[in-house]
């Protein structure tokens, strides 16, 4: 039964994480959160909104992580990787490890490698599909998790755990539907819809930022500009800070996607004036119809 | 004085900008707004919500255009242009036509050719950047146009009439903010600001309909896509009836945008590992960060 939880990066999902489990019904007697991060101030947010009991120096965190019964591991998925690395000789065999992270080929192949093995803890890779434009936990919410997706990618062959099993309960308490899908169908699937969309909200953003260079033309652009511009260059907000290891940790299926966007903007773009520019837009307006539908 | 409105085209716009008259307080004896347009449906829609106080067919438009004051042309712009055709040789010297056409340099070409001269009409070519992603007078209101811009592309050197002045006036009491431009800047701004997101979108929502093309796929991208995909895409539900004549009539600066774009993803993909990617996320923030505090 998972009492001790232990939440190595207290941003915007891992303090939800722990918001979410106290509203779900995680306390009592014995139930105990403890936050570890590379940054006190943070660490401090989240401890006064509730999200943890209190907090550890990351220098300390390996002996708080040794004796918790689930370790969630949060933020950009080199730490995450860094954490995996750090917490992996110390953990007994019954602590289930899991994360939250963008990416999940390169974290699943460090998963087999140092856990899921005699003598060492239990990992299972995850990925909740929620979040905002910008991190941190002074903008966490128990309800970030309700009715988002959350994707597992469990290692092949192991036997999922009493832990296990209780934790993938307690997801679907925050109100998450989940999904188990092969890492690197994840990686796939989620550059096509989450790293696609956010690099052309990018490219878009930069374009226009370099495009219209001086002060009339910019004043311009934004008394014009009206829902269209706002919600495709929305994303063009997002930090750098969060993306960075998104793109060096899923280059390839990022790649392929942009590629094929490119491909399909010379597509419309050489038929402006023919027929074929009909044929996209029905294509266009068929995906909306099942997205809308589904 | 501006006492009777002709408006041929009773869509989305032009049913909106009748009703809108009505809630600024054109009314009243010798007051009336007369509609027509290609279909008796729409007409008898747009009758029914007020935003007509009645209808002629399209072929006995000329007679009723020629009684009015102003005479606003709506719809698509090749429609547009096949009524400054057919009415210019009937209106009177002191009619105004105004249009709310989405590209402006063929229109404003042939407005100098076929009106603003002697023994013709004055015309003044307008956009208001207000719509929704489908069109019709059932989705006709009186706020269509709060808060949005209004933009006109006069003819350079002609003088505005006393009734060119009632209309911006009018508009203006509508909530609307209005602005000037030359008709080939007009074109090349709402390339980049409505006509690349609307393109964008279209690509990419064609692109991930073609590219998950079983049914199993695609449950997975409705299930796991969130508000970035969402928005992103969101624009790929407009009809190509409303796009085909905005792609006909501005193909050049469209084409160039796409170019752009096409480069700019490029440059993208190429440095998804490299400090580049930085350099695009900043430019991309600051964008964003212009347009929120404009």
């Amino acid at each position: 039964m998972i009492e001790r939880v232990f939440i190595a990066g207290t941003g915007l999902i891992g303090a939800s994480v722990g918001l979410a489990l106290r509203e779900a019904g995680f306390r009592g007697d014995g139930f105990e959160i403890v936050g570890t991060g590379p940054t006190e101030a943070t660490l401090e947010t989240a401890r006064q909104m509730g999200a943890i009991d209190h907090w550890v120096p990351r220098a300390d965190a390996q002996g708080e992580a040794a004796r918790a019964d689930l370790v969630l591991l949060a933020g950009p998925v080199l730490a995450i990787e860094d954490w995996m690395q750090r917490l992996a000789p110390v953990l007994s065999e019954r602590t289930l490890v899991t994360d939250v992270g963008s990416t999940k080929a390169q974290i699943a192949a460090l998963g087999a490698k140092l856990y899921n093995q005699p003598g060492r803890a239990r990992f299972l890779a995850g990925h909740p599909m929620a979040g905002k434009e910008s991190g941190g936990a002074a903008l966490a919410e128990a309800s970030l998790f309700r009715g988002a997706m959350w994707l597992f990618t469990p290692q092949a062959g192991v036997e999922a755990s009493e832990i296990e099993t209780e934790w993938r309960a307690w997801v679907m308490k925050f109100g998450a539907r989940t999904m188990d899908l092969d890492p690197a169908r994840h990686d796939e699937l989620v550059a096509w819809v989450s790293h696609l969309p956010q690099m052309l909200s990018t490219a878009l953003a930069a374009l226009l930022e370099e495009t219209f260079a001086d002060a009339g033309a910019r004043d311009q652009i934004a008394a014009i500009g009206g829902r269209a511009l706002r919600e495709t260059t929305r994303l063009g907000a997002s930090p750098y800070s969060m993306w960075r290891d998104i793109a060096l940790t899923n280059p390839e299926p990022i790649a392929a996607t942009l590629h094929a966007l490119e491909q399909k903007l010379a597509h419309l773009r050489e038929n402006l004036r023919t027929p074929e520019l009909k044929e996209e837009f029905r294509l266009a307006n068929e995906f909306r119809e099942r997205q809308q539908s589904s």
